[in-house]
């Protein structure tokens, strides 16, 4: 019915492995993926409290630090649409201080699954590098030596040299090694769970790669029902224009022109929304000039994954995979980068080195902004033009990076702390300490109360407004306006850890919503699921997180946007004037939450049956 | 009498630092610098085997290899003309696995002296990572935990805040840290002890820097004696049309264009010695698009270094120093890179890494020619296109050595290894495991008996017969004949290591003969040596660096060169149709040096007075 039923536990510190049995009760309050996480991080929290280990101590790179990867009964089932993901989580990360979370295609989610397990849980920290080897039901903690130290490409191919061509690897990066706060966790070579460093928990657990694989496969609990419902979901995806089309054509990228258009395309560190020459990196240029062929991950029809090559000229690589609108966007738009084989290299070489792309181009862009503005003593740049535009500076800041060699150190640290380090905090676009990205909400309202009050930080996809304010999907809104947005932010966060519990990928969404969610998770697991049912489990999950992150100190002051944002006028284009109203939204949005301060009311609490 | 008298010597096992007296019986032999050295070695060798250690067992990274940073007699000293440079050795190098030896510029060396002593000898290997501090007379080993893994310059920057500007720093960057065969050791931001890795074995030792510096001076015992040949001797380097002039005006590079004339400017890991193309990166080039100004080393009159940027462009630079001859040489013309750019960038990272510039480029450009003859397969390369001429990659493979990522864990290992490794021994233009330099013998023979029996493998700055066969220095020889060069090579090489262990820099002697040099060394040191006393005490250095890679089990038949050289002629230019003729002169240079079998003879030694 979905689940393998199996939750592997690794203990670094001591070396042991064991097996436990999913808890169903849990599975049916939070699903699996990211709800069953955070309910397993809650009771790391209230076993530490009773230990005398306060929240607010618990240290990232710390033993105390746990590690989830995560998948959920959608995962690998023959027939769901999309759900070829897993999702990995630690408990707090070195970015933000908050809780750590981040999501991954490719193929490595459906193999762990084949071999035999919903989960693993990674506890303690090792004294010398290792990896873990899960097959067939089986797992084997292994020496990495020899692999420490390697590129994520390398680390694959080493290692599936030695396990064979059937199984799926995620690995961390040198950045992960060297503990960049913003280091990913690879997979399937450019299959990435960006976002908030949980790269470098893995790193400072001297874990270097998870080798999952097996002949297991799980099975829908009520086959003929979930035929029905699969083929009426992908009929849905089919007819979508941007499941159908938009994205099997150009990729994430077709959105640059469009958010551009919109006005809300940050440049040069979010100093205005629109870039004239933003169709130089735009996906149609990408399609035009860098495409090899289309790509998907494991069970998906859409396939909005990009093979492309650079063949010539500095930034030459013959082979690489992307770069997605968030990375053209960060490491080109944000840095005023207009090359777009310079942001194929870049974005390659993140994937390479294992950063997450998003924090490395803002980070950049913010440390051209404090070059620009005079905060940076020009010999800690060691002979680096680090200008706005300049695309060579912009790539060597990647390498740089991922071995915190010369500023590189510094940048390693993300842009919250290099802002507050060459004292100009006003100039990191970053919430919580993770680095925005790329729609400005003063152009998109609902996008910027996302921001806001993600659990994890400044995030577009744990509530992604912008589909109905810019694409249109469900339903066009005003995208100025304010009215009405906290209701639409509350529902897309919710049903959001939905999709991150099934596990399942965010554009389904486009096409698919809360009801057909309900129908394929009550074929798949057997529980006829309401669409209400659906919708509570996300809200729960939405809180159980909140609750957590409160515990580290979180509350409704840090609900809240860059200066820039909330005070500077967006100088030109359709969103001209605008800043973002953010209080009004923001007191709409606890009320509709039941949150006083940023926090869950008990009564909220009870409603939802958290413990 | 030009000595401070006193050699530190540090226990990095045990954390011991003690002061030991120079022996002046030694230093009448051996002078200092690499003399001295050469003769601690043996020393260390003796009690090794009592101790029942074969030479051959010593392994350069373990806690048996020996590390010494040397100055002689004339360092330091005002008006010895270009005394301010230092000899570094290691008992055994990791690329060559025969002795290690370098010599670097800058300040350093006579920094050394100004805090008290004439030497460091460094024993065992520390735990974790240390720096040593040797400050006015008194030494301390201290903590780098938060240094190691920071590149040159920061080192350097970070050291000097701490302990002020009057100091000098020798460092390893995240190369040495690494243990790339062929790290350097690096001074003064960009002056290198290259070759043969001794920034490898100093890495091993979890040494990340010394800083020295002090008060004291050392002075001449004959003050006005040394007045007047001081005097002489700077005249002469006045008038020499190579110091006074060619080496001021262009730096060493003014040879990119001499020796291309000459037939013998190897292209393309050595195809063929004439690239009708080595104009775009000759030294009149560099001095026309990217000098800055010139640099000298201590008390150096000449000023050959050169300041140089890259304002623009993929290969920026705001401020660099260099390329030197061999840099361009090794990075550009061997790989086939016509860019002067992309060479200054290339040789900036290897100085900022820590790189030795000949043996990485040398090489990339035999993996170059690996790929183009299809050895090495595609994915191994992870879509960088490493062929000749493509300065993008050349550059790439750089950082990628120094990190040991992707490929370039292969090209860290030098170009021996990663052409048998790859099945084409063939195509590693080294002897002894050691670079090439950058002057092809087909075209100037006595050079190639030089690299064959140079002691630490393919050289040329240990009997620069470059000099009379190329630049006619004292005088201009037929440099396609074999006659008469087996005399040539073995005068230089003893004379040579009368420079290496005066110490001094090699330029002087393009001015300075070995008459000279008895005259300074008389009035520093006191001693009244005579000219032909000055050549045994070279003779003497170099037979008893011989003996000790003899020990290493080194004999006649490593006394070779690369097939290329001695099988396929020369294809083109003034050189055409020729190869070395190795076997005629090396037995010439045998008998000459009273060697058989590459060994010197037990007469030999005794005439030596070599215990």
């Amino acid at each position: 019915m979905g689940y393998m039923g199996k939750i592997l536990k690794v203990n670094l510190s001591d070396g042991t492995v064991k097996t436990e049995k999913i808890d169903m009760d849990i599975a049916r309050k939070y699903l699996g993926g990211k709800g069953y996480a955070v309910r397993i991080f809650y009771d790391y929290l209230q076993r530490y409290k009773k230990e005398g280990i306060s929240p607010r101590d618990i240290n990232p790179f710390g033993e105390e630090n746990v590690l989830i990867f995560a998948t959920g009964p959608a995962t690998g089932i023959v027939g769901f649409p999309k759900s070829g993901r897993y999702h990995v989580m630690a408990l707090r990360s070195p970015l933000t201080g908050s809780i750590a979370s981040a999501n991954s295609g490719g193929r490595w989610g459906p193999f762990l699954k084949f071999a035999g397990f919903d989960m693993i849980v990674i506890e303690g920290k090792s004294e010398e590098p290792v990896y873990l080897e899960v097959l067939d039901g089986h797992a084997e903690i292994k020496c990495a030596k020899s692999i420490w130290g390697m590129n994520v490409f390398d680390t694959e191919r080493t290692l599936k040299e030695r396990v064979g061509e059937r199984c799926s690897v995620a690995c961390i990066g040198p950045a992960g090694e060297n503990l960049v706060y913003f280091a990913n966790i690879m997979n399937d070579e450019h299959r990435a769970a960006g976002r908030t460093g949980v790269g470098a928990v893995m790193g400072s657990k001297k874990l270097k790669a998870i080798v999952v694989g097996g002949n297991e496969r799980p099975q829908p609990a009520k086959p003929d029902e979930f035929d029905e419902v699969s083929k009426e979901a992908m009929n849905k995806i089919k007819k979508n224009p941007v499941t159908g089309e938009g994205l099997p054509k150009y990729g994430t990228a077709i959105l640059v022109n469009v958010i551009n258009n919109a006005g809300i395309l940050p440049f040069k560190n979010w100093q205005t929304g629109v870039n004239p020459e933003a169709d130089k990196i735009s996906g149609e240029t990408l399609a035009e000039k860098y495409l090899i062929k289309n790509k998907s991950c494991w069970g998906c029809a859409i396939g909005c994954g990009r093979v492309t090559a650079v063949k010539q000229g500095c930034f030459q690589i013959l082979y690489s995979e992307g770069p997605e609108y968030e990375s053209i966007w960060a490491l080109g738009n944000s840095t005023g980068v207009m090359q777009l084989d310079a942001v194929i290299k870049a974005n390659h070489l993140c994937d390479e080195l294992g950063l997450d792309t998003i924090s490395m181009g803002s980070t950049i862009a913010c440390a051209m902004e404090l070059v620009e503005k005079g905060y940076i003593p020009e010999e800690l740049l060691e002979g680096v033009d680090l200008r706005f535009g300049n695309a060579a500076a912009m790539v060597e800041m990647i390498w740089r990076t991922a071995y915190k060699s010369g500023f590189g150190k510094y940048l390693a640290l993300g842009s919250k702390r290099l802002a507050e380090m060459f004292g100009a905090p006003e100039l990191s676009m970053s919430v919580k300490g993770l680095e925005l990205p790329a729609y400005d909400p003063r152009g998109a309202k609902g996008i910027g109360l996302t921001y806001a009050t993600a659990n994890r930080g400044g995030c577009h996809v744990t509530g992604y407004t912008i589909s109905p304010e810019i694409l249109g999907l469900p339903e066009k809104i005003d995208s100025l306006t304010i009215e009405g947005k906290a209701q639409w932010v509350k529902t897309f966060q919710d049903f959001t850890c939905v999709v991150n519990s099934t596990v399942n990928c965010l554009f389904s969404t486009f096409a698919l919503g809360a009801e057909d969610y309900a129908k394929l998770l009550s074929a798949v697991t057997g529980w006829n699921l309401t669409t209400e049912e659906v919708m509570k489990i996300g809200e729960r999950i939405y809180n159980l997180e909140r609750l957590i992150i409160n515990e580290y100190g979180f509350n409704g002051k840090d609900d809240t946007l860059p200066k820039r944002l909330l005070q500077e006028p967006m100088p030109e284009g359709p969103a001209k004037g605008h800043v973002v109203e953010l209080d009004k939204m923001k007191e709409e949005y606890y009320k509709l939450r039941g949150w006083v301060d940023g926090k869950p009311t008990p009564e909220k609490l009870k409603e939802l049956d958290i413990p």
